[in-house]
């Protein structure tokens, strides 16, 4: 099978026009079929206090009212998703940023209310990729852009975690190609001990997941993008790493080891 | 050939949620291949008043600076075309929400500056259009939604005018297809008594618009559109008309006549 890399980027290297650049230079480099994902930043938190829309968060997750989903709508789709791929043009190849609802590659469903109501938030079901769109794609060398905005098929947008996105087009992918799925961050790599940026962990697996969670050595955010490394591996792909940006080209396309490495 | 139908709607239709709707459902019956070209409409500029962007207009066109260039991407690119695409895939068929970036599909230059700097402004040349690219959809029966954010092939986006963009779409496309294409108003035509609004001027020939003008009937907004017409006719597309967007599909479908039709 033809190897396949999966990329999600989030605000660290959006917000830093510097970081940007270096890392779409990079990623313009990288060697095989290739995926982008990304977030929003700190653009969307700052678009709503310009506009006066208020900003609910739980638990780290944005509550996605229907103002607030506007306001991702434009900054993700919209301003974030057309500049990066403004910028990828540049490097030769060929570009496309899309969005779940185009070519319906991501289709979601709005997340039942339990203890709180997210609002507009679409979670991944077990069909919601359609691998046979992404393919037209990939088959071609056009490197599809996605921001994370799906929708639920009823003519309703979604706003949905990119992570968990990332994550779930990896898995979908896993049947077609040799998969790798890199989620780039601020730090080096998932860190025994937060105030030592070398304390990279290299390799973790189940059980050092759980010690470290008992230990609160991982903390709230890092807790889902592990479960979803972990969720990925077991739905056959082959790799999650979790590493800065600026050592990714090295990663994949010289198999350096970069970053923390999420096996079984 | 076979057929091909470009479609440009505006602010009226897009400002009106029943209108929309109705237009979007509509749109999907239309038989055989299409594109659709969207316009902002007061979306854009009462975001920009929102976010305190001043807005400035020459001759009934935007001067798109750094940060109003900011404003169409984000509404443009993102919310309306992702809101119509969204409700067009609850009609079944498939469709893809593009800027001229997606692709490399619509490569512009920006406009020098002459009486005015109009901004990030991104005009037509003759090589504009990837139409191999926009082949790969049609081919596919994959059906194309466009908003008029285009780029310069260096990393910059350039907001192009959208009736300029359909009708150099529509030249384009003509190498390859039977093209139809039709400007959706909010008169039923063009009207020979702006105060009659059953005074539509059934068809407009070169001397027909000239005396228009002329006369003085033929107001500036309109000069543009109808400029923008003959220049398609002239460079192989078969018809253009201006019409009612409620009308579309009787016309499409069923050869009906409405609105103005603009011929040789």
């Amino acid at each position: 099978m033809k190897k396949l890399s999966i990329i999600k980027i989030g605000g660290n290297v959006i917000d830093s026009h510097e970081k940007l650049n270096a890392f779409l230079k990079d990623f313009a480099e990288i060697d095989g079929h290739k995926i982008l994902i990304h977030g929003g930043g700190k653009i969307a938190t700052e678009l709503a206090e310009k506009m006066g829309v208020e900003q609910q968060m739980v638990n780290g997750r944005r509550i996605t009212d229907a103002e607030t989903l506007d306001v991702v709508t434009m900054v993700y789709a919209g301003l974030i998703n057309k500049n990066l791929v403004a910028k990828l043009q540049t490097y030769g190849q060929n570009y496309i940023g899309v969005s779940g609802v185009d070519l319906n590659l991501i289709k979601t469903k709005k997340r039942a209310i339990k203890d709180y109501d997210f609002g507009f938030v679409g979670d991944i079901t077990t069909d919601s990729i359609s691998t046979d769109k992404l393919n037209l794609f990939i088959k071609k060398n056009i490197t599809p852009i996605f921001c994370a905005i799906t929708h639920n098929g009823h003519g309703q947008l979604l706003n949905t975690n990119a992570d968990t996105l990332a994550s779930a087009i990896a898995v979908a992918m896993a049947d077609f190609y040799e998969v790798n799925l890199y989620f780039c961050f601020e730090k080096k790599g998932v860190l025994s001990n937060s105030d030592d940026e070398d304390s990279v962990i290299e390799n973790i697996t189940p059980p050092i997941f759980e010690e470290l969670k008992n230990q609160n050595i991982i903390n709230k955010g890092m807790i889902p993008k592990l479960e979803n490394a972990f969720s990925a591996i077991n739905s056959g792909v082959g790799n999650v790493f979790i590493l800065q940006e600026k050592y990714l080209l090295e990663c994949i396309n010289q198999n350096q080891n970069h970053g923390t490495r999420v096996s079984n």
